[in-house]
């Protein structure tokens, strides 16, 4: 088999059969294959596709690249969340407290940040002394002990989607459905967990930009999990502003803690409520959303969920006592805020540019190893939908390090404001399983 | 500017601008642009096309990556040809020596052979003591005395299109037209001649497997041509069956000196008179065809163009007493003939499958660097609309290794034979200009 006669298939629209997909991955991961082939061959899949047996069987040649982690030494049933990635998207650290009180377990591998998303790992190292490398087995006594754990990759898990993914950056062939759904899926499979939920967020400042494309990958990965024997199902969710209205790490996780302590805002707590639902479901431990609604909202007020996160930190090192007094977080330098040049309806926010300002500040990284400050970042105080007075604040501007002219302009740019009355967005669109 | 972007414009079908090019080719032929980026662009630009402007000016870019010739020191009109390579096509060797045998300059850079087609250069070398490596001084000087000199390469010409051509065989992106044109195109323009004639071949056996892709290729190649101020031209020449009877280096120039002898094959001679005659339009040393066909079949008449060929063997350190007894040539332990197994009308002719059975036979290289054999080869006895009567000979195997079963079943299976009469095919299509 020669991987020249593999693109030239590809090429001209043929379907790679089980075992030219074997031999591409197996021989990609274990640098066979070199990388021109490879970026010719993921250039012919972003125009001829691949249908949905190969996506399939890339997905799991993908998965089986590297370690499988194996959770059954954890009893219960194991959920597992994915978001595609979003501007202030602190939901896995609110989601996953919430489930855990209900009964699930969840046994979660995180991610760090790079570019205008953050990473939920970045976020929780804000708790001084937390940490998030764990030992397999630490990790799996805590999920038995706590319900939750939430920790770095312990494992070589997909060598092959960290090669491709290097690669599909440099090539132009990121935005390609079947390689982004294997990518996504390949990771979470090989995770362990029993049963995959998905965000699969859209607008300008996601991957995915409109719903229809949204809804094509949520079903192509539903598909994929299907195949390989796992309960999928997605929502599909509207990413045209920030999630609540903190951005950067620590002022994420003091929202988390105001949500968890009943005073959340309203968009996030509904995308946790309605996510929690499909996991309560997933994990059998309820078989409707009223009841499972009931469920993660009493985790709420009783604050057993909040507790959960407090074990959770203290399990990994950290220091609770910031959950229960969040005023101990390190503040900045100074606040600084933005107020409105004119009185109207925001109309439109752009998550992107203000994700981008965050990390200039130096909440996110632009490359792989820059350094973080958890302390910075913004909160919004006007959203899409809102109405503001001229010299009404739009959002404050946690910095350490001033505010260029250049990140102030961004800020005012990213909103749109309008005389007519703007109605709130849809946060969530459709449920999909 | 950044390739990755470049990539992407192309691969969203956009017009890539000439700064663009000329970063792309200028940073590939450079090292700057990795092959896995390259190799990605080329698979964008195979779905996406390059439209005639970007042709064009990948095509210069490609021409001014290395040297380019300058033969301003031969008087005269310096006239090239090309052709998209055939199975035992010979073309330049018969009509060098009659252009110039009429006036023309013929100042031409030659090849090696590769997989089934066989290169100008081996089949020199089958003249004993001749070589191919001329000083580009000596170079001129022998145009200017004897208007012919085929040579190889004296420069680093063209190496934007080493670097790309390497690339193409192993992306699958060898069979894109604006590619091929530019690939050609840079080489001829880079080798300096004043008009340039191509013979863009189609059929099983050539690049191009149908009449409509050859007439868009040339099409695209006279384009470029024009664009960059060179007189292009080109024929549309069938290749569904071997040019002329023989295949193979010394028994291809034996029916050089047969055809400059006046006795060669049908097709072979009205080939080049039909390339001859632009040729001699292009060099404007006639203004139509009928008189052009007439100075070029005198110049066979009279032996001046066998004596053209001569001056050039012997210019060339060769033995020139070879061309005048060609029985010299060294003679091959075996000759076996190989018989038809029924009666019938030859139908088709595999003249790919014939070019293989030559090459494995030591008449052409496999890999880069294999020896070749200048005494084997094949000669045909029947081409297609020939009769052939049961146990008649279909050709016959000059060999030095015996005939292996499996090249004996290879030559059955590339004569198709039927009890209908068949016409002979068309072997000029069309000139283009």
């Amino acid at each position: 088999m020669y991987m020249v006669d593999l693109i030239q298939k590809k090429r001209d629209g043929g379907i790679l059969s089980d075992e030219e997909i074997h031999f591409m991955i197996d021989g990609y991961t274990n640098n066979r294959i070199p990388d021109y082939q490879m970026g010719a061959m993921l250039m012919a899949i972003c125009f001829q596709g691949l249908n949905k047996h190969e996506t399939v069987v890339l997905t799991s040649e993908m998965m089986h690249s590297g370690d499988v982690i194996d959770l059954s030494g954890i009893e219960g049933v194991k959920v597992d969340k994915h978001s595609t990635g979003g501007v202030g998207d602190k939901t896995s650290l609110v989601l996953g407290p919430m489930v855990a009180a209900c009964g699930c377990k969840v046994a979660k591998m995180s991610g760090r940040g790079l570019g205008h998303t953050g990473g939920t790992l970045d976020k929780l190292e804000s708790i001084p002394g937390l940490h998030v490398d764990v030992s397999e087995e630490d990790f799996i006594n805590q999920v038995n002990d706590c319900h939750l754990a939430i920790i770095g990759q312990t494992k070589a898990l997909v060598p092959a989607d960290k090669k491709l993914y290097a690669l599909r950056d440099v090539t132009a062939t990121v935005s390609c459905i079947p390689l982004i759904a294997s990518s996504i899926m390949s990771k979470k499979l090989a995770s362990g967990s029993d049963t995959i939920l998905l965000d699969v967020k859209y607008g300008e400042g996601a991957f995915m930009k409109t719903k229809e494309d949204a809804k094509v990958l949520a079903q192509t990965m539903i598909d994929i999990g299907k195949s390989l024997n796992k309960d999928t199902r997605a929502l599909i969710s509207n990413m045209n502003e920030p999630l609540g209205y903190a951005i950067g790490n620590s002022l994420e996780i003091k929202e988390v803690i105001d949500t968890l302590n009943g005073h959340g805002p309203k968009d996030l707590l509904e995308l946790c409520l309605q996510a929690g639902s499909q996991m309560l479901m997933q994990a059998h431990i309820t078989d409707n959303e009223i009841s499972a609604r009931k469920l993660l909202q009493d985790a709420i007020d009783s604050k057993k969920a909040l507790r959960c996160l407090q074990a959770m930190v203290k399990a990994q090192g950290g220091d609770d006592s910031y959950i229960r007094h969040p005023e101990l977080f390190e503040k900045t330098k100074e606040v600084i805020s933005i107020r409105s040049q004119c009185s109207g309806y925001i109309k439109s926010l752009n998550a992107l540019s203000l994700g981008i300002v965050s990390m200039k500040l130096g909440g996110g990284r632009m490359v792989k190893d820059d350094d973080i400050d958890h302390s910075v970042g913004l909160v919004l105080n006007k959203k899409i939908g809102d109405y503001v007075s001229k010299d009404e604040v739009l959002l404050k501007v946690y910095t350490n390090t001033g505010l260029s002219k250049e990140l102030e302009d961004s800020i005012y740019d990213a909103y749109h404001i309008c005389d007519e009355f703007v109605s709130k967005p849809v946060l969530i669109e459709e449920i999909m399983k």
